[in-house]
C-alpha cells in the first residue's frame, strides 16, 4: 500500500490526513486539542466510522495532557465529539471506553495507553474482517463498492476493502467497480485512489449506472462499510446504501456489510432509532442549483432482511442476523 | 412560465438554447446547418429526446435551403444527425418523416412545412400528455422525477412535467422531488430551474437519497420521460430510471413514465435490442479521479414489467403493457 495514513500518532502529537484535499494534497491537520478535533471530525477531514473512533480517542488524550483536568476533558470534551457526528456509534464508543479509563486510572498516560489499544484493536480487527471476508471474492468476480470504507476510513487494511486487500496480495485476480458516492465523491477521490494505488483493477461508475450492471449479470458480490448495525441487524450506511441494498435484492446479488464488532451497537433496537444525521445542501446544490430547497441525508437505513451478511473480525453474521450477531457477539466476550 | 425555450424557429433562421451553461447563462447557439445541429446534439446544447428529434428536422430545412440539393442534405445530413445520439428514437422518427416529406415534395419549403408540424404537434403531444395525466397528481402528493423531461426537453409543457404544470395551473398544491442526476446533473440545473421558474414547491435530492425517501413513505409518485419505448413497453431513459423503477417496486411506488407517441418504437422489440450510448468518462471523473477507468452509459432499460403506466398524448398505456400500447397507438390511427 503506498497510500498515506488517514492518522499518525507519534511523540504524543496527533495528525489526522486532512481528507477533504484529496486526492490531489496530501496535506496532515496538526490537531491540537478537543475543538480542532471537532472540527475534522464534522468537516469530515477525517471521515469513516473507526478512524472517527480512533481520532477522538487521541485527541481526548492529547487535551488531558494539556489541561490536566483529566475528568472534565472526559465529560465535556467526550460531549462535544460525541456531537461532532450523531450517527457512526464508533465516535461514542471510543469516547465511553476512553471515560471508563479515565475512571479507573486517572492519568493521561493511562489515556494514551487506552487510546493507542483502540488503534491496535482496530488494524487487527481489520486484518481479521479481511481473513473472514477473503472466501466471498471468487477469482475473476466483479465486486461494487460504495462510498470509503477503505484504508482511509479504518486503519491499514478497512473493512469493506479488507477482503479485497488481502485477495489481491494472494494474487486473486478481481474486478472492483466503485460508487463515486454523491454528494461528496468518497467512491471517485477516495476508493478509487487507494485501490488504485493498491494496483487492484477498478471502474469508477456514477451510483446511477448501479442497476444497468447488475441486470447485465456483471456486479457477482456486493460489499460496503457500516457507520452503526442495529441489535436487530439492520445497518447504517452511506446515503445511497440502502438503494443499493433494493437493487442486490432485486437483481439476486450478495450484499455483504463489514465493520469491526465496535460498529455493532446492540444499545439501538434497530435502525429505526437511530438519527441520520443531515447535512448543508450546498454539498448537493454546488454551483448548479443556488436557490433550490435541499434534503441532504447523509446516511440511510438498510433493514436487516437485505442484508446477505455482516463480516466482522469475529466471523460472518448471517440471516437470520439478530440471532447470529448475538451468538458472534457472545462467544467471543466470553 | 418564464423560462427560454430550448428552441427559436423565426424567419427562417433555427437558433438552440445552450443548456451547458444553464443555468448560469441563457446564450443561443445559431444553427447554420448540419454540422452545427450534429455539434449541438452531440455535445447536449440540445437535449431531451422530442427536443433533438424537432432540432433535427429543423437543421435539415436549414441545410435544404444552402445546399439546394435536398436529397443529399436528407440522405448525408440525416444519417450524420442519426449517429449524433443513437439511443433516442425521435431524432430518427423526425429525420425519416422528414424524408418522407422530401420523397414527395423536394422543395426546401416543404421541408419548412414538416418541421414545423413536428414541432406543432409535439407542443399538442405535450399538451395531451398533461390532460390524461393530471389526475395522478393528487392533492397534497409529493412527486419525484429525474432528468429533465421538461419544457427544456421538449417543447412548452414538457412531457413528465406536463401533469405537473397542468395541476399547477389549476391550484393544485403537490411537491416534488427533483433527482439531480448524475452525471450532467440536468435534475439540478435543468429541473429544479424550470420548476422553481413556474412556482412549483421542490426539493433538491441527490440520486441517492431516493431510496431513503421511499423507504420513509415520502414518495407518493414518480413520473420520468423516456427516450424510446421498445414494442414490449420496455422503457430506455436516463441512466438511474431503472435504479428508480426497482426502488418504486420494492417500495410500492406508481412508476409513471409520459412521451409523445412518436418516442414509441414498434420496430424494436424489446429493451435489449436498444444501442446504448456510452460517454467520455470525464463527465464522471471531473477533477475527482484524474486517472480512473470508467464506465458511463447514457441510459439504461427499465423492463416493462417495472413501469405502472405510460402516459402519451392518446392516453395511458397499463400493464400489460405491450397490448395497452399497442391498442393505444392502433385506435387512433386507424
Amino acid at each position: 500500500m503506498s497510500i498515506p495514513s488517514a492518522l499518525l500518532w507519534e511523540g504524543g502529537e496527533l495528525r489526522l490526513l486532512d481528507q477533504r484535499q484529496l486526492p490531489h494534497r496530501v496535506e496532515y491537520l496538526r490537531i491540537d486539542g478537543i475543538p480542532a478535533a471537532v472540527d475534522a471530525i464534522a468537516t469530515l477531514a477525517v471521515r469513516g466510522a473507526p478512524a472517527i473512533g480512533i481520532a477522538a480517542a487521541y485527541a481526548l488524550t492529547v487535551a488531558a495532557r494539556r489541561s490536566g483536568d483529566v475528568a472534565e476533558v472526559l465529560k465535556d470534551g467526550g460531549d462535544a465529539l460525541i456531537a461532532a457526528r450523531p450517527t457512526a456509534v464508533n465516535l461514542r464508543w471510543a469516547v465511553e471506553r476512553m471515560r471508563g479509563r479515565g475512571a479507573r486510572e486517572g492519568s493521561a498516560a493511562a489515556l494514551a495507553d487506552e487510546a493507542e489499544a483502540i488503534h491496535r484493536e482496530d488494524v487487527a480487527a481489520c486484518r481479521g474482517i479481511g481473513e473472514h471476508g477473503r472466501d466471498l471474492i471468487k477469482p475473476g468476480s466483479n465486486l461494487l463498492t460504495h462510498c470509503n470504507a477503505g484504508a482511509l476510513a479504518v486503519s491499514e487494511l478497512g473493512t469493506a476493502t479488507a477482503p479485497m486487500y488481502l485477495s489481491h496480495q494472494a494474487g486473486v485476480r478481481f474486478h472492483v467497480y466503485v460508487d463515486e458516492t454523491r454528494p461528496l465523491f468518497q467512491g471517485a477521490r477516495l476508493t478509487a485512489w487507494e485501490l488504485g494505488a493498491a494496483g487492484i483493477d477498478l471502474t469508477l461508475i456514477c451510483d446511477n449506472a448501479a442497476a444497468s450492471l447488475m441486470a447485465a449479470g456483471k456486479i457477482d458480490l456486493i460489499i460496503v462499510g457500516t457507520d452503526r448495525v442495529a441489535r436487530n441487524g439492520d445497518v447504517v450506511n452511506k446515503i445511497g446504501t440502502l438503494n443499493l441494498a433494493v437493487l442486490a435484492n432485486h437483481f439476486r446479488v450478495p450484499f455483504y456489510v463489514a465493520c469491526p464488532s465496535s460498529t455493532f451497537d446492540p444499545s439501538t433496537p434497530s435502525g429505526r432509532e437511530v438519527i441520520i444525521e443531515e447535512r448543508t445542501g450546498d454539498e448537493v446544490r454546488q454551483e448548479h442549483a443556488a436557490d433550490a430547497a435541499v434534503f441532504n441525508p447523509a446516511f440511510d437505513v438498510t433493514p436487516a432482511a437485505l442484508v446477505t451478511g455482516i463480516v466482522t473480525e469475529r466471523g460472518i453474521a448471517r440471516a437470520p442476523l439478530e440471532r447470529s450477531l448475538h451468538e458472534l457477539m457472545e462467544e467471543t466476550v466470553t
